[in-house]
Parts: structure tokens; sequence; C-alpha cells
């Protein structure tokens, strides 16, 4: 399908859902259209635009050039001139906005309620809330009229409206996106965020937001989940937890145990205990810096819990921050402790799906109780990836893979495991899976012995966070010795083989204890392949093949093995 | 001299130089001998004591075993039970505690004078303040009683009491350093600093005070200075500067222009920007949120300038220290920009160094003067030599070398350029050079031919933070093979020759893209040396050198180019 012709579905799907609460600002059908119609002229002229075609919903926290931003406070609206990068970022690479979408405001809720342009309902019955605070955003890809949606998430807000929808939403490390031209909430916590049908699409949109990151990867940044992972879950009943999400839960830890991961229960208290910081402790004092003199200025213009909170934090002395930041430390301490030697953490994203009467009897306190899986992430600089597992209560139910900072490309391999969907919405042009940062930072080695996937000393590749990214040939001027439980690879240029191997792609800061473990004969040189590349891999000194038998007849160290 | 003379000489020269203000706790010396003596027996034992007999004062506010802390303040004072790491880990390695030293009461202070145990004098002049708040273990390191002292450093005072007394203060990156045991000034930027004579030695203390490091070292630290280093100084006249120590921080520029130094002036306003954070800002909180409490129950056990400064910080809002912060995010952001390119920025240590009673008659106004050039340093997170460079007004004068996070060896090295001394006190028992952090992370590549020192490719691992470890010689078991511009190394074990070459100790993230910009045939293996150890290093691939000149017999690449 065309782009102009998505857009019109688009458009007819908005008119035939009747959700108008998802919008704050819908654009122009026709002005939409005309974007299309200039992204397939660019596509057709063959541009390099890896999201042509996908269209985004944009919360409204975050600028579009020529769009109100209203933080779903009217009084507070202002038009950019420009659009905050993240849009741009999407934009330049062939998406196009819809509109921006509706949210708790000033992105300070997790129920999606708290706003005067209306109560955002759940996808799935009306009468439950859509989480918050990036409600349309996550309504707006679940009913299928957006591919992809940006939201903002400090507290849970890009991970609580995926889960009550049943959609995917990725929480990058805090910055990797760019978070200019976004309203802030509380500014070292807020991350933008991607919602879409499915993890791939989420991670592949996401890795388009990161490029180039604002904060570097370091050189160590794994770049795969390992083949046996360890995920750590709690090693006791969670808090607030309703009894069908409870079993639910169970259900999908076990389909990821099924997966191959090794599940390892653990104390989580350290987490929850540094979820309650966000809003009961000194930090609330971030969002009073964030818009706080706005509020104080225009107090009735705000929604009465977002004033609640906010003012209420006038008044805290800097010292108590100062000591809840220290508390933070200690409790990350903690955390990453908990975490060693473990890939993630899973946990439900939410506890339980509230209606719309329940979060207005108690706005204040039901909405506290939904954060206790998520508030955490943000303060002690985590990853996530929320993803759909299996359903609850008659609706959706999700939960997410908690990785360390920049452990992004194992929490969504993670949770891929969870959704195992097409790497794009089905109507979207087909994209590559692409390593989130390993087109920036991935080293790549060819292997053709023991390091092969399966082989013995193939754990010295994923343990250092290696991928593996596809099978090779070398060209035709390769011989192959058997060195015992190894194979010995020497460059023959005056004639040889073809011989099969593996390339790899490595973070790296991994080569340097890699390269400091082989022993000789073994060296890491150029291997020329057969599309006439040269790439880093194992060639063996020649003094060690005078007396060792020639395999190259088998074309692999695999099929010698196998004769 | 045994360990036990050391300590008499040293107990002698107290009685000598009459300064009882330089201590707060002095042990007794028939003690100090008697741990002088076990020192000395463990280490004919052959114990392994880097650090054996040399003699350590510890600031007044960190904790040793059974020793009173007092933070120059009696009604905080407490015993405690067991040293700080930092102390624990300098006893460990030989040295040997004399006692606990004058302080700025709380380390609040850069002049030495806040404290009820006295004024404490420097020690070329006794008109002028020592600086502080670190004063007595500065000026027990420059009288010559202790080898080592252990300050901290928040604001300067690790590095303002160096300058003063003519010697060598390292002020190494925020958290290599535990700071357990240590009395909170403002916490996120407390740092335990080392005083002694010389560079060397100050960084010798630090790299055993870092091991293991509570902050882990990146893989891509650098481990050395390179051979032209590019370092900022300012363009333009600095603040508070008086014109004799202009003079003397342009002779010190010059100094390290002749000795191979680029220098590039740059516009440090973000930096001393930053620095006006640290009293006139929110910042002040972290002080109060450290001991407000305690002066707030004790306020006539404070000196006045402190209580002043604690009490005046108590009621900062919480929001303007969010405010404060994200200011100082972005002055580091413009500063770690004018840094592009350049291995380190210069500046004169403090302004000037101002009488007794000069403090006196203003005492807060002459302190906040005095921080101009060290305030910004750990609110930047920011690394820092302080090195002696020449004399001014008749008194010592001295610059500070200011680095990147983790850029700890090149600051050191940079600052050794001014002062040359030996890498031990001239009375210390002999110690090798130890590169900071790279017994930790330092991955070795021995090189035979472009990649030797002066060679064409050897900027390749100079840029990325490699050091020169030493010249090495293979076993006899290489033959090399002239390749045009480069040589090729390739092991006969049946016979061969012995080639020198050198080995590098690269930072273990620079070995990936190292290897990427290999070009065939060469590669990297494992190199038989002459002493029987396997060690990375170039090996060649035999099917490039079958038509090239054998030139094993000039014994080494560089015999070969002079033949």
């Amino acid at each position: 399908m065309t782009t102009t012709g998505r857009v019109r579905r688009a458009y007819a799907r908005i008119e035939e859902c009747d959700r108008p609460e998802v919008w704050i600002t819908l654009r122009d059908r026709e002005e939409v259209l005309a974007d299309a119609a200039r992204v397939d002229a660019r596509a057709a002229a063959g541009a390099d635009l890896p999201l042509a075609g996908l269209l985004v919903a944009v919360k409204d926290n975050i600028d579009v050039a020529g769009l109100p931003t209203t933080a779903a406070c009217p009084a507070y609206a202002y038009t950019p001139g420009v659009s905050a990068p993240a849009v741009a970022r999407l934009v330049a690479a062939g998406a196009i906005v819809l509109g921006k979408t509706n949210l708790d405001q000033f992105a300070t809720g997790l129920v999606g309620t708290r706003s005067p342009y209306g109560v955002v309902r759940a996808v799935h019955d009306p009468e439950l809330v859509s989480g918050g605070s990036s409600s349309g955003s996550a309504v707006a890809v679940a009913l299928g009229i957006a591919d992809l949606a940006l939201g903002t998430d400090t507290a849970g807000s890009g991970r609580v409206p995926a889960a009550f929808q049943g959609i995917a939403g990725v929480k990058p490390t805090l910055g990797l996106v760019p978070t200019g031209g976004v309203v802030p909430a509380a500014r070292p916590f807020d991350c933008v965020t991607v919602f879409a049908a499915t993890v791939s699409l989420a991670q592949f949109a996401a890795h388009v937001l990161a490029d180039p990151p604002e904060r570097p990867w370091p050189p160590d940044a794994p770049l795969a989940a390992p083949p046996v992972p360890r995920i750590a879950l709690p090693d006791r009943p969670l808090p607030e937890l309703s009894p069908s999400w409870a079993r639910a839960f169970q259900a999908a830890a076990d389909r990821l145990a099924k997966a191959g991961a090794e599940l390892v229960p653990i104390d989580v208290t350290p987490f929850l205990e540094a979820a309650t910081l966000l809003y009961d402790g000194a930090f609330a004092a971030e969002r009073y810096a964030a818009f706080g003199a706005f509020i104080d200025a225009r107090p009735e213009e705000i929604d009465p819990s977002v004033r609640a909170i906010v003012t209420g934090a006038r008044d805290i002395p800097a010292h108590r921050l100062a000591h809840d930041r220290d508390r933070l430390a200690g409790l990350r301490a903690l955390a990453m402790e908990r975490l060693t030697g473990l890939d993630a953490l899973l946990l439900p994203t939410a506890p339980f799906q509230p209606g719309i009467a329940e979060v207005a009897a108690d706005p204040i306190g039901v909405n506290s109780r939904l954060g206790v899986y998520t508030n955490f992430v943000n303060l002690l600089d985590l990853c996530a990836v929320a993803v759909p597992a299996g359903e609850a209560d008659g609706g959706p139910f999700g939960v997410t893979l908690i990785g360390r900072p920049f452990a992004d490309q194992v929490v969504a391999d993670l949770a891929r495991l969870l959704d195992p969907g097409p790497p794009v919405a089905p109507a979207a042009p087909a994209l590559p899976l692409v390593v989130f940062g390993a087109h920036l930072s991935g080293q790549p080695l060819v292997v053709f012995g023991a390091h092969l996937s399966g082989q013995p000393l193939n754990h010295q590749l994923t343990a250092a966070g290696a991928r593996l990214a596809r099978g090779v040939r070398t060209a035709p001027e390769y011989r192959m010795y058997a060195l015992g439980d190894r194979p010995g690879l020497v460059r023959d240029s005056a004639g040889g083989f073809s011989l099969e191997g593996e390339l790899w792609l490595l973070p790296p800061a991994a080569l340097g204890p890699f390269l400091h473990g082989l022993t000789a004969p073994m060296a890491l040189g150029k291997v020329l392949l057969d599309d006439g590349s040269a790439v880093t891999g194992f060639v063996c000194e020649t003094y060690a093949v005078a007396d060792a038998p020639e395999i190259s007849r088998f074309g692999s160290w695999l099929a010698y093995l196998a004769r």
C-alpha cells in the first residue's frame, strides 16, 4: 500500500473508532496526505528512508513544528517553530506525524484521566483507564491508527499504557534519545519512549531516535542477550498485585523458561523501596522545578491532583533532596548487587488495571499504587521494554524486562521471546532487524572453529555481549588444518578453498580481553571473504600446521567434526 | 634507614619545627615505633609492602581506628573502631600513621584558620595562611615530617594547601578512592586526596588508595599523556590573579611548552561560572545535609564562618537545588566542549596567598576569592594534580593540571613535566613507577615496526591512550622480513632470531578499533619473549613473506632502517 493509502486508512480508522479523546491536535488529512505523497516520491527516487510510510502519533508534551504543545494544559500552550530532535529524527527517516496525543497533564500521572481534553479510555474496555501519562499515544497504536507513537516516561508513562493496551513500549536508557523540545516533568529522570504493536518495530524506531545517542554507548555495552539468559524475578509475592495478574505473570515467566531462560528469584526490596522515593520523597520537587512557577501563576488551570502533587513540593528543603539522592544511591548499589550475574529483571508492568470510576474516587491513591513496579526504573538509571504477555481479566496483560543502563539490546532480545511478532507492523514496509547501538560500536570478528555457535568456546563471545551477525564464506584462498580440538586457517594466495565460518559483532571493549586470552598459534588478522571484504578473524601461524592434517576439503570445521 | 629510624627522625622534626597547630592528635611515639618495628619485620620476612616505611599524616575528618575523629570540632568528636578504607589501604601497604591533622572545621574552608585547634601557618612564612581545608596534612608533608598525608577535597582542599606549601597534591577522579569513614562535606563532590613532596610519590599512593576503585575505570581510560600533549590555558586574564602570580603562571606555561606541550588558549568562562555555584548557589545545602543538624543542635561549638555558611543553606528549597544541578549540567557540557581535542587544562592552583590577618578581617570574602580556580573541579567531575611550579613573592607557587574524569594518569604525566622529582621521597625506599589504573586494565601489545616509538604509526597507539612499558626481545625463534614500509614477524620454532620490539599497554577498549584498522598480512597473535612469557603482539601471515627479503640478522626494524 502506498503511504497516501495508509494515511487514508488511518483517518478512516479515526472516524470509525470514535475515540476523540485520543487527540489534542489531529493534523488536517490533506496536509498529511501531501506529506505522504512527498515521502512516497522520495522513496521512489531511492532516498534512504528506513521508516518510510510509518505513521506516528506524538505525545503532546513533545514539540512538533507548527503544532501547539499543550502538555494537556491549554493555558500552557505554545507553538514551537522547530520539532523536538526525537520527532525530527523520525520524520527524517520517512515517518509521518498524524497529530499530538492526550496525556496526563504535565506527564504527571499513570492513569490517563488527568486531562481537560477528556479521559482516555482503555482500548478493550471503555470503563477502564488506558494508563498514563502517554495515554493517547498508546491508544492510537492499539487502535491501529498509528504504527508508532512517541511517549515520555519518568515514572512509567511509556510502559503502563503499553501494558493496558496490549502493545510494546521501549523505554531506552536515559540520555540515549535527546530530550530537547520535551516539556520536562522531573528532568534527571525524563525519557522519550516509543510504542508499537511489536517489540521489534518499537526497538527499530528507538534505534532511529537514539542515532546519534546524546549519552554515548560505553564500549562494553552488550549487543545481545546470551543464549541462556538469566532472568531475575521476585522471590516473594509482590505488593498490590491482583491475583489474576499474579497468575498471568507466572504464565509469562513460564513462557520465558520454556524459551530457554533460567529464572532466578531475587529479593527486589531495593527496587521497590526506590520506587517510593519518586513521589513520596523530595524528588517531587523536581516537578516543581520543571513547571511549578507556572502552576503557582495559574493554579485554576491545573488538574487538582497534579496541582496538589506539585505545589506540595514547593517548600521541600534542598537538604532533603540531597538526602534522598544519597539514599537512592545506596538503594541503587544494593539493586545492582542483586542483579549481579543476571541479564534482566522481569516484573509485571503494573499491578492491576483500575476502572475510571475507581480512579475518580481516589485519584492520587490509585495512581500511586499503579507505579510500584515502574517508578524505580529511571531513578535507578535502568532501561526497560514493556511487552504484551497474554491476557488477564479478559484484557491484555503485560510484563516489563528491566536491564542495566545500555543493556537496551539485551532487554529487547528477551522481550522478543514473549513477542515473536514480525520486525514490523504487517502492513508496513519490511525493515531489517537492527541491533540497538551495534552499527555504532560493534566490532566484526569471523570465527571458524571452537568459537562457532554451539562449540566449546562460543561462550567467550556470548559472555562478552557479542552477537551473531550471519554465516560467511572466505574467498577461495584458504586452507584449514586440524590442530586437535581446533582448526587452523592459513591463507594460500596461490590457491585454496572457500571455507565456512560465522561473523560475530563484539562490543569493542570485549576484543582486548578476548585477544589477551588467545593462545598461539591462533591470531586475529584480516580474513578475505567471498564478497571481497576483509574482516577481522582467526588466522593461524604457519609454523604450527607443518605436521597437521589438512581438512580444507570438508569446507568447514563443523563438517569435519561431523565426518 | 630502618622504619623505626625514620619514625625517630620524624618525632625529632616535630619537636624541632614547633608547629603544634599541625596536629589534632599526635600518636604516642612508642606506639608508632612499635608499629614501625612490625613493618620492618614483615618487610624483612618478604611481605609485599609497597609503601613500607612511609609515614602518613591523616586529616582529622578521616577515621583512623582508635583515634578520635573531630573534623576540627571537639563537640563532634567520636572514636571509630575501624579505619576508613583509604587509611586501611595505606596501612595494609606498609605505611604508618603518625596522627591526625588540623583542618578548617568540617572541611569547610580553603584557609586553614577555621579551627579551634589553632590557625595553621604557611610553612615558609608564619604570617600567611597555609591554605585549607587540609592545612595540617599539607604542612606535615612540607615540614618533612610525613612522607604522605591524606586530605579531602570538595572545593579545592587537597590542592590549595599543596600550592601554598610547595608540594604535590593528587585529587583523583571522584569515586576512585572510597569515601567511607570520611566526615562528609558536600557528599556528591567529596574526594579523598593525597599530598607528597613529589607528584610521583603522591600518585603512587593514590594508586594504592584506589585499588580497587569504588567507581570502575572505564575500558577507554587513557594510560598516558600523549608525546605532544595539548594543554588548554585561559585565553584572557584570570579574575583575582595577583600580578606576581600571573607572571609565575606564565613561566610555568612556558616550561610546559619547552617540555614539548602545545599550549592552546581557550575560553574558561564555563569552568569559572561553575565554580561560583558551589557556595553561592543551592549546593551549599549539601553541607547542611551533611552536618547541618549537628550545627543546629550545637551552634556555640561552631566556627562562625562555617556556621554562617551552613545555617544559611538550611532553607534553600529543593527546586533551587534541582535548578542549579541542571545549570551545572549545562555548564559541564560547555566545559567539555571547550576541552575537545585537549589533554588537560592548566590553571594557577589559587590566585594569591593571603595573610592570616587579611583572612581574619574578611574570613568569608577572602576564602571565596581563593577558590575561583578550584571550586569547579569536583562539580564538573574532573580530576586534578596540583604541582609546585617555581616561586612567587618569595614563596612557593603552584599550578594545577585538570583533566577529564579518569584522565588521572594523563594529568599526573603532565604534572611530572614540571616536577621531575624522583618517584619517591629521597629517604623512602625505592618504588616502581606505577601507572594509575593500568595494572587493572592495561592490555599488553608488543610492536616491532611502524608502531614503535617515533615511527609513522606510533600515533595510533598514543592517540588511544596507550603507554610504553619497556623494550623487549623475542625468544630466539623468529624471523623478520621487510615488507616495504613495515616488517613481518614470522615464528620459526625450529630456529630463528631474538628480535627487538617494544611492549605497550593499551586501554582495553582501544584494541578493538586498533585491530579493526589492521591490514593483511598483519595479525595480532602471541609472541614468545626471551623471558618465556607469551604476549599479544604483531605477527605476519606467512603467505606474504614468500618473496620478501629476510632482515632477521639486523636484530630489529630500527637497526634495519639505519643500515
